[in-house]
């Protein structure tokens, strides 16, 4: 007998309406029946994405809808500006470079959040920039870019400015239409407490004229053909179609609960584990940029930090994240996203607290906790 | 009240072992616990597959493994034969078209197979063609095509043979190894009787050297970033963990019931829906090529084969599915595939003979179940 605790920056548990869902006899997804759930779950993303724009929903994980953003805006031989200051900044890179895109790369150091004034000059620089990829929660370091900012930046020139809010959807605020975010993916295993399986993305109409013109190879991923399912509210090929259903339970949760509510729900958790792993006397990754999506701590020195990671999970059903590539050993990632809530995070850092005892750290037992707590009570 | 039964060519219904799992609290897919799935996973899948080639497990519909097995193996400016005797025929050839492929096209009238000599005096004709798409059952038609002879035709050549197999695998035999299937694909909501959302694909050594050389453009279904993790027993990206485990639970009643007694039951069942509508004195619309997996009938002359689909849909609950493209309204197809046994077709052949005597069509009733009957007696 062992509970299992996931504190990960996805997949993220799952509501018990969510899981029961799934377990449903499945329904054929050419039916009045599938498209009205297909019609109620385009209406609950655009009320999570807070966008009028086209959203479409694919079958693949958070990567596809990535690799659609690129392919559809831009053809090889155009010029993309990325933001990169981690992991995932890097996979935007990677996918341009795989389809003869040019990359103009703002690096940003790991920890540290985007200067938007560095894309103001990058885009004066060079205006041949047709898109600007940039990542809302880097979630690799857990930092948060100043979306809005960006979309100041961005708005008044040619390009258009493409956001990956993977983790950071219906976690932290995103304004898709008021920030003029032309292209947003996200993904289902992160704040939308869903499975992973499903990829999201919205289209602005000055996004959509690149979907016509751009010359990538695609198919799959064509979103000509996604915009002409989605006006007869339908599907280019099977949609997942257990992944839609449990889409449209998730996101009856978040409705009831209102955006604001989430949100703050996910501010108070990040504080709360903030002041726990500072009270125990850890560093925070990103000090002054930490979204409240997941928060990555500095590994004390002279500690094995894939040992921590690796206990707390294997003796003790506890799932936190390790850090990745050059992370990997330095720092761990504790995510506070998605179907979470205080007592969640009270067992996350009492468990915290007894490997790191029982790694030989000196602190008292309990600071971490009564830190929580005492932010919970507020 | 109202019970509904699936009787289409994917997705079908799922087993309560498959509902079930999907409706367990989820596990984080970089930990030993899914790793041991993915590695059961992949193994059971080779079982089906009938090969020790890599199987790859990609998150998407069938349509996104195609894709793969086109981008992996071929060009811009190479040249493909496709046979094409349906909409999933066609679907080879835009996929191929999409990426610059030179497509030479084998067109089978709707309803036959293939002649597999065709293909041998194209392959010789064009010594130029690096990969023949085929299609093992053509879902729109319902056709089985001969892939054994197929695949004797193409083994001494330098081509590769590619093998839609995603309605027919699990439902009907495919010997990927014996018949030298250089790359086969299939999805999980036909045989493996699991919800849409995951694709497969298999590749043998002969097509890998392909894959290492191919130019064309990929990322998401690079299958080069697939080798590499699933030599770690890993994936790429974030895996549709539930449907990873559900295939699981779908695997072990394959394999506990044995690759011919699954294959046997197909062919009961489809021999029973064949019996049943000529009993009806209706007209079969693949008579000498028809599958196991999906039978095809021509709506007779006069009858409103929209509304016969519908009518069996909306009012009685018993989906089949009706005829696409050109077929539309002049075929509906009715699905013997997945988690079937005899009294499913005894449901479906009731409800199309009630619906066919609503709509004036002179039989006497019975006689369906009837002829189905005798052949489930012997």
């Amino acid at each position: 007998m062992r509970k299992n605790y996931l504190l990960t920056p996805g997949p993220t548990p799952l509501p018990p309406q969510v899981m029961e869902s799934m377990a449903r006899p499945i329904i054929h997804h050419r039916t009045p029946q599938f498209q009205a759930m297909l019609k109620e779950a385009v209406e609950g993303l655009k009320y999570v994405f807070q966008t009028n724009n086209d959203v479409f929903i694919l079958t693949s994980s958070g990567t596809g809808a990535m690799e659609a953003a690129v392919i559809n805006l831009l053809s090889a031989g155009d010029t993309a500006l990325v933001v990169q200051g981690g992991k995932f900044g890097e996979r935007w890179t990677e996918i341009c470079k795989a389809y003869g895109i040019t990359v103009e790369v703002i690096d940003v150091k790991w920890g540290k959040a985007v200067n938007p004034l560095d894309i103001e000059k990058k885009l004066k620089a060079n205006p041949k920039i047709k898109a600007v990829f940039t990542t809302q929660c880097e979630t690799s370091t857990g930092v948060l870019n100043d979306i809005a900012a960006i979309g100041k930046a961005v708005k008044n020139t040619e390009a258009v400015l493409v956001v990956d809010a993977i983790s950071s959807l219906g976690a932290v605020d995103l304004k898709t239409d008021e920030w003029a975010c032309d292209v947003v993916v996200s993904g289902s295993q992160k704040g939308l407490m869903l499975p992973p399986g499903l990829s999201f993305i919205s289209v602005s109409l000055k996004a959509a004229k690149l979907v016509e013109n751009s010359k990538s190879p695609r198919y799959y991923f064509d979103l000509r053909k996604a915009k002409k399912a989605l006006d007869k509210t339908d599907t280019p090929f099977t949609p997942a179609i257990t992944l839609v259903i449990a889409l449209n339970e998730a996101l009856k949760l978040i409705r009831q609960d209102g955006l604001d509510v989430v949100f703050n729900r996910h501010r108070k958790l990040a504080d709360a584990t903030r002041a726990a792993v500072k009270a125990l006397g850890l560093e925070l990754f990103a000090p002054e940029s930490g979204s409240d999506v997941v928060t990555s701590v500095k590994v004390p020195a002279g500690f094995d930090g894939e040992k921590l990671v690796k206990t707390m999970r294997d003796t003790y059903g506890v799932t936190i994240a390790g850090g990745q590539d050059e992370l990997k050993g330095k720092v761990f990632r504790f995510a506070h996203m998605g179907f979470i809530e205080e007592f969640d995070i009270v067992i996350g850092i009492s468990c915290l607290e007894k490997v790191l005892t029982q790694m030989g750290y000196k602190f008292q037992m309990g600071t971490g906790i009564r830190a929580a707590e005492e932010i919970f009570l507020k």
